[in-house]
């Protein structure tokens, strides 16, 4: 079981940085607004290895205490954000700022 | 002991993110040039509570497998980047593409 566990994160480790999408309610946000709305929640996750530069190549040799893995390498992560807006339960208008990704890049 | 690494650990993170700098010789480097020039190499390091977005808290609590731990809130990267270049230990001259933090931010 252990096996396939390790398989199965290394393909995932392989799809490079993208946009994907789920649809969710807003309750399952977890934001603590309750709404059986279902809106489509885009993020942005998969790898950023084609784009490593020279500083991180450097970074990754790094044996330096204080700097952690996550700033070693270039971040998956969203370069432009959308809005979104949706009546909750009490039938109150509620809006969020910068709630979903709409383009993402290796940063 | 354990203790003394975990106190360590939570000090350093409470640091934000910022511009560091290190001096280095150029072998020490790990690019594969050898030269005993000390540059400075400029990285970026620290938290980035402050710049958490309605996506990063949406993506802290989400249990879908597949996002990474650092695609679930922003990372300390370099906004721009400088080039260097040296004189390597045969007396080539070598010149390294983004190679230093110019600036570090929230990304």
């Amino acid at each position: 079981a252990r096996q396939s566990k390790r398989t199965k994160r290394a393909k995932k480790a392989s799809k490079p940085c993208s946009l994907r999408e789920v649809e969710v309610t807003v309750s399952e946000l977890g934001l603590g607004y309750y709404s059986d709305e279902t809106l489509l929640f885009r993020y942005c996750s998969g790898n950023c290895n084609a784009s490593r530069r020279n500083y991180d190549l450097i970074l990754e040799k790094w044996t330096r205490k204080g700097i952690s893995k996550r700033e070693r390498s270039p971040c998956c992560r969203p370069k432009e954000y959308d809005d979104i807006s949706f009546l909750d339960n009490s039938n109150r208008y509620q809006a969020l700022h910068e709630f979903s990704a709409l383009a993402c890049g290796c940063v």
